[in-house]
Parts: C-alpha cells; structure tokens; sequence
C-alpha cells in the first residue's frame, strides 16, 4: 500500500513542500509512497509548486483505516483528519510544541526540534542521500524554510535552518532576497480571497481561560491591501467566530519587510487583548506592534485577556 | 537550574541506565544535569550499577513545577509523575508507542525511534561525541542493550541494537555471553520481593474492550524459582488487582534460555485469554507459550479476551 504523506489544514508552503519532500526521499529508499494535501495550497505554495515544476499533490479529505501514512509539520489531531487516529502512522516529523492526542499502534519513527522549519529537520535526516536531491526538491526545501522565517525575520528562525538555504541557494544558483520577494509578493496577493477565507487561511484556534480564541495571521510584504479591507474583515469576524464555534477572531497583519504586526481592533475584548498580552494602548480599530511577527513564538505564548 | 533526565516507574536497566548516559552526555555539552530514578532500580539494575561502578541516582517521587527535564524510555503520563505536564519538559527520548497525553509548552526536541532499547537511540543522537564514552558510561549502553533485548533473543532486537552492543562489548574487553549470564543471574534473583512486588515489579496496564489488565512480565534464567511460588502469586493476584484497580494480573514468567513464557492460569477469564491470544489451551493452571518473550511485540498486539 502506498503510503501517504501529508501536513496540516489549509496547507502554507512547509505543509505543501515537505510532504513532496520527504515522499521523494522515500521512494529514493524504495518505500511506495506519495504526497497529499489536506486542502487547497495558500497563494504563496501554489507559487511554489510552478517554480519548481512539482506537480500538485493530490487532495484529500479524509484517510481510509489503515492506511499508511507519515505526518509532518503538525502533532495536532485538530489540523488532521478526523479518523487519523485509525490510519497506520508509520512516522511523525514536526517543529511544533506536541500537544497531545496523537496515538500509535507501535513504537514508530517520531522526529521533533525546535526548527523554524520541518524541511530542515528533513534534510537532516536523509544523511548523506539528501545529496542526491534533484532541483525541485532542493527548490521546495529552499522555499519551505524561506516562508518559515520569513527570509530570516521571524525569531523561529535558528543558524541551522538559515546555513541549510543558503547551501541550498547556492546549489541552484538562485538569490535569495529575490526568489524571497517573488514568493512573498504571492502570498500578498489576497485579492481572490473573501474576508472569512482570508481569516481562515492562517488560522489556529487557541483558549485563553474560558475565551476561545481563533488566532489569524496574514503575513504580507503590501499590507495596506489588507488594512484597506479593515472594515468588512471586522464585520467578517463575526459570523466567522459563530460558524467556527468561538468567541472572537484576532486578525495580525504580519509587516515582513518592516518586521511589525498591526492587530485590527474590533471591540473592547479585543483592546483589552492588546493591553494585557503587548502592552499596546489601542487608540482607534488598529494597533501596531513593533517586532512582532511570530504567532508560535511571539503571539501564543504573551495572549492574555 | 539543573535538568533532571529520568525515565518510568519500576526502573528496570534500560529506564535506570539510560538517564545516567544521557546526563553525562548534557554534561560533557555544558548543560548542568543529572540523572534521577522514580523509584528502586530492579535487582538486575542495581547489578549493573555496580559493576560499573555508577552512583545509584536519587529517587524522587515528584517533580516541581517549572523544573526543566529530559524523559527517556516512556512517553506515557501513567508512568511518570503526577505533575509532569508543569514541568519544563526539555526533550523526549524513548522507543515505546505513542500514547498521548504529554504536552510541552514549546517546540522541543522529542525523538522516538522503533529500536530494541533507549540508549541505542542516545548513542546515535550523540554522534562524535560518543567516542568520548567512559568506561562507566559504554558498560551502561551495554547493560541496557542487552537486557532490552534478552541477549539478542527478543523479537524487537534490531541489527542496530546487537551492532552497537557488540562494539561496546569490544571497546570494554567484555564478553557478551558471560556479561549476560551475569546480569540474568541478577534479574532472577527474586527471593527478596514478596508476590505481591513481583507481579507489579515489571508491569503495564493495558485494556481490552471493557477488561482491564495489569500485563506483569518476569524475565528469568530460573523460572523454576518463579513457578515454584505459583499458588501464592495466584492468591495474590486478587489483592493486587483489586488494591490496583484492575480486573485480572496476568503474569508472564519469560523463559530467557528457552525462549518461551509460562502464563500462570488462576481461573476461567485467563484460560480464555490464552485461548484467544495465543490459541493456546490450558489444561492446568500454567500454559506454556513457545517463542513468546516479548511483552510489546508478542503479548500486548495479541491480547484478547
């Protein structure tokens, strides 16, 4: 049976990237195995995919009993299909905080670091076979770690992963600042996207006491498209926050070139947010925060009401 | 603050040896840290100890919140401290299945790897650093490599396991089959523990369907000294049971030399879970299961009632 690999919801570049990956270097051991998505590739992955010529992987909803497959980028059920608990997990690679939930039958493969980025831990693992990648697997493992951290930006970002791009740059003779730019230029373009899709697009919910939170981030190099949608994306989070069965969506507007996040302001919830968890004193339906530009490392772990 | 590295309750070598290498290991990178045990080490563990000369680490009962920790050899909440989410957990080394339910506060470094023993897969995530091993510290990989996998018999060892063992072996001028007929002959040393210790010395609770089981293995080179106290492990299987919380113990007496188990048959429940498992039936009240020496690959995939 041919074994599946695949990442999280609503895939970003590391969720579409590193399952091509690690799918190839799989058959380059001989094991029958091939990529998934769980859902359409953001703006900035499907970029990634004609780059590099890589054929789009297949989408799925769901994972019949049974069935083998390697989880990467995520260890939460949450961000899986709901009978991933049935499938054969043969292997799990992941940067992410574990969470819990996940169970196996057997002692299986499980590797987690403290990466900006699981196409780095990736490459580590291959060893020496990770030699033989050809250039779309190098462009997907160079793209992955890009939109990571953020061309370098974002704290997550380790010596590790920034020495791996540039190795990876170089083999294939591509500047980063420019290849960086393209990419980014296509995640800006939301255009195609409504407001709730835009505030589901990068989105993880998170409970802070009772308040149930659904954390959004758009990360963008043209952040006024997005800040000029400001009114009906705060009218958005509404009937968002009800579907989605939470209490209120936090929308950051990610600044990479200017290394800033501006949280749109709806009400006082929110304001209050602002205060306790930034420090930030939001005067009208927007604040700024300096230096913030990681949810996993920056927003998460300050979020207080 | 020092990173305590610890591994499950009931310490056998492999959970009392392998936070020893792995301490050394943090201490030879600069890290400040120690070894600790959550509870007596077994008597084949307290051999090792001593052949090699290793202080037996403190046993501790809890750990405080925030205090920064490595756990090896078990990923389950079950056989760690009540308070073991509060703790800083650092990393996750071990060879069992996932079963859910720790949870990290951030992205850590967690590597599970489907290996006869824990300190096999620490002796490969040191990489250069372990031709650094002392005496003490090699005769422990050592030590835990061959009672993981009963000297090469169990079905888990993996070519890697016996490898590293053989080159340790080597490195320390020891001979593997006396080594071993050492350390058994310590394991089987079971005349100081009432029946009630033995059958939870080695043990792990396990379900099925509405059944729960406390699954006890004893691995022996003397199983007539085991089965010569049948009728009183018998008796006590119902206080223990009942004092544990579960409805049968099952005892496994595991013949290393034979490579068979003797499964001790106190009533009707069991001699259908010999049935059903092992479609072995029982005339008396022991049945013997030949081949069957490991309680992960044999025992608990086939349990049924």
């Amino acid at each position: 049976m041919t074994t599946l690999v695949f990442g999280h919801k609503s895939p970003d570049t590391d969720s579409t990237g590193s399952p091509i990956i690690w799918a190839w270097y799989l058959q380059s051991q001989g094991i029958d195995a091939a990529p998934r998505l769980l859902g359409e590739p953001n703006t900035e992955a499907a970029f990634v995919l004609e780059r590099w010529n890589l054929d789009k992987p297949e989408i799925i909803e769901d994972v019949a009993a049974d069935t083998p497959v390697v989880i990467v980028d995520t260890n939460n059920p949450a961000e899986l299909p709901g009978s991933i608990n049935d499938a054969d997990i043969r292997a799990i690679i992941d940067h992410h905080k574990l969470v819990g939930g996940l169970e196996t039958k057997g002692p299986i493969d499980i590797t987690v670091r403290p990466l900006a980025c699981t196409a780095t831990i990736m490459v580590d693992l291959m060893g020496d076979a990770a030699a033989d990648m050809p250039e779309g697997i190098k462009g997907a493992a160079l793209s992955c770690i890009l939109s990571d951290t953020l061309e370098f930006r974002s704290p997550t970002t380790t010596d590790h992963d920034r020495a791996l791009a540039e190795k990876l740059a170089g083999d294939l003779g591509v500047s980063i600042p420019d290849y960086a730019t393209e990419m980014f230029a296509a995640k800006s373009d939301v255009s195609a996207f409504s407001d709730a899709e835009l505030l589901r697009m990068d989105s993880k919910e998170y409970p802070v006491g009772d308040t149930k939170f659904r954390v959004s981030v758009l990360e963008t190099t043209s952040p006024g498209t997005v800040l000029a949608r400001k009114d009906s994306l705060m009218e958005s989070m509404k009937t968002v926050a009800a579907e989605d069965g939470v209490d209120q969506v936090l929308l950051f507007v990610i600044d990479i070139l200017n290394e800033e996040a501006t949280l749109l302001v709806p009400n006082e919830l929110v304001k209050s947010v602002a205060k306790a968890s930034f420090g930030a004193d939001a005067a009208g339906d927007t604040v700024v925060l300096p230096g913030v530009m990681s949810r996993k490392k920056q927003i998460i772990p300050n979020l207080a009401v």
